[in-house]
């Protein structure tokens, strides 16, 4: 049974630990039952289980940092759990190679079957300056970047007295995507910063603004309309500002930009769309739909394919009445049973069973105490909707440990005021890109140097003097390096940098700068010479 | 009065936001009263202040991850908070320069009195290999780190089926330093893994070693002998080795080296010591003692000036017995009191206070409901010492929210098995240096190519072959660079790379490389050049 992989007992790998994941692996443990007739090994990224309809809550701290979270290996108690990125899939071979550990080892895992529910990605291809300026919103490490980062601007903002614009930037928080996990993450967030501003004695809390850019005509289009303009008017009431049929387009490090041309002064754009499939999928000769996502038969088998399964919301299953079924946690759990079901029947022989879940409803937090809800074709909103909504999701996790957890932060948290602690794990910052559009300036004269820049397309000015009578000095395009001399010489910047095109920069910051000049005499040689080239000019 | 900064009201700025930077500026606040006849402004790194004494509760996650901590702003509400690094203090103009924020401009902060709260730091100079393996606990950042590792390292050792050397390197974990912060981060971490080990169906608990090296005949030096004894018996029951009598000499990635040349295979070495006092003050003019601590006058004057106080572990304090105080909170928040005293007496006028506080007793906490305790001349051990040290640090800490949560997070504890979550917040690793020493290897043939290295000091060889019949290829020596052959051409390593000498390197990960090469022409060329010139010999 086992043929392709030298096993002694048929092998079941599972690549992704969200719902459709965990649920799956959890219902091949129970099928296990005493006869442990096949084994399982499960591989993700992290060694925990995200629950997801939590995660919003970490922005604001009302439930502890890893409260939503529960470490697989509480959750799996038979399966082999390997934490691990997936690297490659070989479907003819049967193998799946994971990231190196400790050592720069390949790790292969055979298998007989494979589950994928790989879930999907935030993907900002194609979007100017989203990869480099806007931050995603999927899993924990998103949601504690955003939380710091935020804490971080008010820091900042409650200092600066004097740079009116920079302050604007730091106070405006622009949020896109108006679906579900969009309008969770923009009414947790204006909940938090509105709440944290009045411990800032710097801070005004009028200057707070949040805005919440969404494409179509109403926000929260997997709701009824009643109810997502009930959300709608509760956002504006608390303070949110709505852009409704605008489309993100660009960024830079200041600057949402969207598709009119309209742009919003900001240091922190979150953006939860668009999403596509993990990247992972690209590149497997797989039977694919739109948007990429897997095609499975009702049974969950990818098309075409006898021990390839896909679940939850990589997957495009299809449901009785003709569409495919939507990317929730209830869909994904009700298919990971169905899944397991039918990977026991392929290994054990015996009937196959199909996916025909019909959608129980949905439900939306809109942050302090109000959410809104469809059940069983019944609307409701406000207090009533978000009790639901917290007993539900309570009920729902995985564990009581947890349940207890959450339950007593929840309580804490009415008693107390929001957590504002910034937990920063530093580490090396490392090279960075970052997008520039046209006029905008990389640095300005008598700035510090901090780094150094290389153009990977666009053009620049360099420029010298005070505003208003600035000369150019020169001009800088793509392959050309600029900020060394600063850098070399440990001086505040002579001349500031303007963009005449939209321009992609890579950053290298001066520690690691000063480190590799320092051991890589080429590679100093080299800026010199630029920077002596520049110098008669007196540029940088 | 506050001729030097030209500002409208004298000006108190606080560096360190600890103990004693905090108590200091919470004192000053409270004598402002309704007068508000000076400023407070205090800079710290981090926004939030640590409990130190519940820090290493964090290893084990029996409290909540912020729990320990307290924003700084929920602490103070008059005085003004920069979260900002200080880069510099110039005690002639009487103004202190931070790091610089989301802008690179630098930031200065005038003062007429300038309060050094800076606490001591790690510091590894001096022993090979510690700056780069040893990992040091002092704030939350640490403590976060260590986790993150520990529970890593269980990760990888529960898939890790062949290499049994792997195996016992990640299965050990070193704690070099005896005094209460060692003990307590051993004592923790001792407890943790062996709790955890059991949810890991590919870990045996009998491999786990945990490993407490200290210099001295005995631990915890600054209690009396009978608790030390007695805290040393209740490790080595619990299952931590004791290495008495022995000094941690050298590190590299897979051992620590002690200094009679005894091995320890490890990849988490943590080390509590030595300490030293933060770098800031080794530039500056003023009077310090042994150990580079500040001293001051019995007011905390530093020795010599007019308006620079210290105070915490920093400062060298005389006390009535001609002893120093010692570096403990305790002694601290009693410093912070007088200091705080005597500078609104130095600005409103009035009679001057000195620090006489004898010290009330020492705490020590050895995990799992035991601790020691010496309070009024009276010795406990054992659960009761534990129960004292929890209450009496539950009423110690500032702030009733925070306590509300230790207290829950305590209650739950009891009732929940350990968390074991790795939280890992991703960022680009960037460079790093690497120690290593005669005879070990940096890559072996067949590896996969993750990185480049470049020899900053010391000698190895290049070579190839099955082991024991090796064939040297080539030397290298210093700043030479090489692993780049793997990186350029995509393959798994040609060669393995063995130390003659002790090594140390600089490491560039493969992903920054590559983006490096692609867009510096020079650099990519000149590691062509270094290849080509190697391809002969068929090395890497």
């Amino acid at each position: 049974m086992s043929a392709g992989t030298g096993l002694t007992r048929p092998r079941v790998v599972v690549l992704g630990g969200g719902f459709a994941g965990v649920y799956t692996a959890l219902a091949l443990e129970k099928a296990l039952g005493g006869r442990d007739d096949f084994e399982v090994i499960l591989v993700n990224r992290e060694n925990y289980f995200v629950f997801q309809p939590l995660l919003p809550e970490v922005i604001s701290g009302s439930i502890g940092i890893t409260d939503m979270v529960v470490p697989l290996r509480r959750l799996l108690r038979r399966a082999e759990v390997h934490v691990r990125d997936v690297e490659a899939v070989d479907l003819e071979a049967r193998v799946v190679s994971t990231s190196p550990g400790f050592r720069p080892q390949p790790h292969r895992v055979g298998y007989d079957h494979l589950v994928l529910g790989l879930g999907n990605v935030t993907d900002f291809r194609g979007l100017p300056g989203l990869p480099e300026h806007a931050m995603p919103f999927k899993n924990l490490g998103d949601a504690l970047r955003l939380r710091n980062h935020v804490i971080r601007a008010l820091e900042e903002a409650s200092i600066e007295k004097h740079d009116r614009e920079l302050r604007r930037q730091l106070l405006t928080f622009v949020v896109a995507g108006g679906g579900f996990s969009g309008v969770e993450v923009a009414a947790e967030l204006n909940d938090f910063v509105r709440a944290v501003a009045t411990s800032y004695r710097g801070i005004n809390p009028e200057e707070v603004r949040v805005v919440l850019v969404h494409s179509q005509e109403r926000i929260l289009p997997e709701m009824a309309e009643p109810l997502a303009l009930f959300a709608q008017r509760l956002l504006q009431k608390r303070g949110v500002e709505l852009r409704l049929c605008q489309r993100l387009q660009s960024a830079t490090g200041t600057e949402a930009i969207l598709a009119g041309g309209d742009r919003i002064t900001t240091r922190t754009l979150v953006s939860t769309v668009p999403a596509s499939p993990h990247p992972l999928l690209e590149g497997l000769p797989l039977s694919k739909g739109p948007g990429g996502r897997l095609v499975t038969t009702p049974e969950l088998r990818v098309e075409g394919t006898a021990n390839v399964w896909a679940v939850g919301d990589c997957a495009l299953v299809p449901t009785p009445d003709g569409n495919p079924a939507p990317p929730t946690a209830q869909h994904a759990t009700r298919q990971a049973a169905v899944c397991a079901h039918n990977i026991v029947a392929a290994i054990r022989g015996g009937d196959c069973r199909i996916f025909d879940h019909r959608g129980l409803g949905t439900m939306g937090s809109l942050g302090h105490r109000s959410a809104v809800a469809e059940i069983f074709g019944l609307r409701v909103s406000g207090f009533i909707a978000w009790w639901l909504w917290r007993t539900v999701y309570l009920m729902k996790m995985p564990g009581w440990g947890r349940r207890l957890k959450v339950a007593s932060s929840w309580t804490l948290d009415l008693l107390l005021p929001p957590d504002l602690v910034e937990l920063r794990l530093r580490g090396s910052q490392g090279l960075s890109r970052e997008h520039y559009e046209p006029g905008q300036e990389v640095f300005r004269e008598g700035d510090l140097g901090d780094c150094l820049y290389i153009v990977l397309s666009g053009e620049a000015e360099v420029l010298k003097g005070a505003p208003g009578r600035e000369q150019v000095l020169t001009q800088l395009g793509a392959g050309e390096v600029f900020g060394e001399m600063a850098l070399l010489e440990h001086t505040t910047r002579n001349a500031t940098v303007r963009c005449r095109t939209a321009m992609d920069v890579l950053r290298l910051p001066k520690h690691e700068f000063a480190t590799l000049a320092a051991h890589l005499p080429d590679l100093r040689a080299s800026f010199e010479k630029v920077m002596n080239g520049r110098r008669g000019a007196g540029s940088k």
